[in-house]
């Protein structure tokens, strides 16, 4: 899923996140809650009519900006009260309201409210926010089913299966949201703090063996062209992350994907100064197959806008074409050897 | 011309150009010099291959942002010495080396280097300017048409009438920059100032009557869409200004334009919060046809880089439209009642 944090996929029109094959953009609550506002969503029909995208949306349930964004939180058993980081209003965020904001955004995946925890948290801490995070889901569920009675628009809920980096908090975590009976999950709590690797790939593992296979299970965050091959591997079907977007406005592009992986360039560095090849000559695009690496080194080296369409373009081309490959390459049973061998090549 | 200051028109690509209809923009020789520099535009064949853009170019000599971009300056008969604005780099900017350095860049219409001056200028020292600018542009056809012999590419120089708001020098200046034998004028020094609107379309005027009506007359760095029907009324044939593409990326559009005028939005305030009607109904661009005034609006107040895009391509659609539908006037002979009602309605 490209990131439309703030209703928009930065930098591109609908045409263009179209043409990319995009099937589903995220739209971040805390900030769509924020600027506009519920009342210009809700004037506008939801987020789908307001930004001009007809086709899934898939909202966070806003907990975490306001645990990561907010300058002034408190959390209670209630909810979490914060300061925006816009200009300081206070705001009350509780499963309810949640609920209640993600309904009037008209995402079609909504995800119940969920506590989230600083990385290096103690298992009484984990143990103690998991128990929140059932009573919230919980909550968020009961809201949510009520809500849904009175819309005409059927979205569904996701559940968020927690833990932090204790494998049995995993397991029971994974468990107890199995419980709910929602339609699908998204899981939590692996990437805010900079775990490493080999961590977040054995928390995840300890959820997808016990959460359905039939249902779609979503890894909030993550992550590298590398993670999704390996989380992949360990039974994920939908991701979101910054990283192709993000990446691509900071110059640093994805190129030269193959079987077996994939370069990654600085197009700011020296060495592209006359670099006069595309940008890539297989894009769909015909801006990527035209302008060439020395000229997008030219737009970012002098902060000219289009530099940040064509690098966004690039790398979420890299990103979509990636789960597209791991797609085929798991319908013709051939994803063992792409697993093993695909990564970055420097 | 849409202005592309650094070999790019702020925020849109080559196929957005194209379908706006432009036939020419505007290239910045200083800028250009100064980045990505000329050992790069050399390596890459011109600008027309660089930028990946086969339509006309024009490129002014550099004269203007020398004066009024560099802190430190130093004028004399040679040429002018200054610091770069980037890094404070010493150029030395003469007739020649314009010359030359527009011939690097490859563009179809270069101009001769002129002295700039303040708007408030004497008129014993408009004279000198005059006269230096007269020696400056002898010595550019000169250079010029040796860099030419030896150029497959068969690109034109225009010479630059001045003379301040003293009439009788603009008449003088006009006849000397006549007797240059160039192909067409850019005419100078009528807007680097604030003057009074009707002192400037005096100023043109005086220099219309006199120049040759079958070479193009450019009028350099006009102006608003009043100002380019009263200049199209004095004879003007060719105008770049940077107020479409500038006036866009603070919020400032033109629409709901007619043969009796347009309005002007402020699109970042209020009124436009809920306006959920398009950007432009009558846009050759789906993207103004389809979001609308409040989503524009969204992205402005977020900060988000699709706003500059397409108030851009909304501002470049009115005026180039401005000037397609001054040309059906001229034709259909209908400029004179064109030319009473135009102005802006509010």
């Amino acid at each position: 899923m490209p990131i439309g944090t703030q209703g928009t996929v930065k930098s591109l029109d609908k045409a263009e996140l179209e043409k990319l094959g995009s099937q589903i953009i995220l739209g971040n609550t805390y900030h769509l809650w924020l600027r506009p506002d519920l009342d210009v969503l809700e004037s506008a029909g939801g987020l789908h009519k307001f930004s001009n995208w007809d086709r899934p949306i898939l909202t966070d349930s806003g907990g975490f900006q306001a645990f990561s964004l907010a300058k002034i939180r408190k959390f209670s058993d209630e909810g979490v009260t914060f300061s925006s980081h816009l200009n300081g209003e206070r705001r009350f965020l509780s499963p309810e309201e949640s609920m209640r904001i993600q309904t009037i955004i008209g995402s079609d995946i909504a995800l119940v409210l969920d506590e989230c925890l600083p990385a290096e948290v103690s298992k009484v801490e984990a143990k103690r926010a998991m128990k929140r995070t059932w009573e919230w889901a919980k909550r968020s569920r009961d809201e949510f089913e009520k809500l849904r009675k009175k819309s005409l628009h059927q979205n569904n809920l996701f559940g968020i299966p927690q833990g932090a980096q204790f494998n049995d908090l995993r397991v029971e975590s994974a468990k107890m949201t199995m419980d709910l009976g929602l339609p699908g999950y998204s899981i939590g709590g692996v990437a805010n703090g900079g775990e490493p690797e080999e961590i977040m790939y054995s928390q995840v593992l300890e959820q997808t063996q016990i959460l359905e296979e039939e249902k779609p299970r979503h890894l909030l965050g993550v992550g590298t062209p590398r993670d999704i091959v390996e989380m992949v591997a360990r039974g994920i079907d939908m991701f979101d992350c910054v990283m192709p977007t993000r990446n691509a406005r900071h110059g640093s592009l994805f190129v030269g994907v193959s079987d077996f992986g994939y370069i990654n360039i600085k197009i700011k560095t020296k060495r592209y100064e006359k670099d006069f090849s595309p940008i890539n000559l297989n894009s769909k695009f015909e801006e990527l197959r035209t302008y060439s690496k020395a000229y997008l080194r030219h737009l970012f080296i002098s902060k000219e806008l289009l530099a940040f369409r064509l690098a966004t373009l690039n790398n979420l081309e890299f990103y979509l074409d990636l789960t597209k490959r791991i797609r085929e390459k798991i319908i013709k049973d051939e994803f063992g050897g792409f697993w093993k061998n695909f990564g970055q090549i420097d």
